[in-house]
């Protein structure tokens, strides 16, 4: 079942289609970002971070990097490139028995990468809302 | 293979036997930090950095939270807190085919660990090259 929901975020990477991720995500999923401490709780704002993500770090030079499993997630590995720096970062995922994300954290290095990061979903997260 | 060199990493973290982390150390081995972007070549550094790391994270809240495997590692989830701060963490884990250490990455979260780390760090390094 892990596999089914790790099959359907790699294509959710691929098309960017929101219907698809929506899907994706439990009703009780849950987000940790890695710049805050605190979980961001719920499918609505799980979606809204992982959107703002997408947009953020998905460009030209996105890319998976390694990929390790558990009996219920993985974690995936990825790095990009923004403004000449290098974000280096994991996505650690966890699904329920019917392959829904149920848990999804993300932390990056360097410490540069985070200061960028932190910038750019801030920007993302405003431009969504208004 | 794998299985052998993360049960001596296990036991590592366990007894902080210095000798049995060296023998655990591929002589090529690679650290990469949370901090800095710029991988640290050679035993002898990854060594240093991991020595300090161990000084400085693994206090009596530290705990390993989760584990998820690939073909040639580990990742490791840990948490403990420092000054009441909450430091999450992966130690990602490559090995070669004896099990020994070849490249051994770390990221955390959130933005106030990473500092609170950056500090704790440079003094603990300071501190073992005085």
């Amino acid at each position: 079942m892990t596999m089914t929901g790790l099959d359907k975020w790699y294509g959710y990477i691929k098309s960017h289609d929101r219907a698809e991720l929506w899907e994706l995500l439990h009703p009780d999923a849950v987000f940790e970002s890695p710049v805050v401490h605190t979980p961001q709780r719920g499918r609505d704002i799980t979606f809204k971070y992982l959107v703002s993500a997408l947009k953020v770090l998905n460009g030209d030079s996105f890319r998976y990097l390694g990929e390790w499993r558990s009996d219920d997630g993985a974690v995936l590995e990825f790095a990009t490139e923004i403004d000449g720096i290098t974000i280096n970062g994991v996505d650690i995922i966890t699904f329920d028995r019917d392959g829904r994300i149920t848990h999804f954290k993300v932390m990056v290095r360097p410490l540069k990468a985070i200061n960028l990061l932190h910038r750019l979903m801030g920007e993302q997260l405003a431009a969504a809302a208004g």
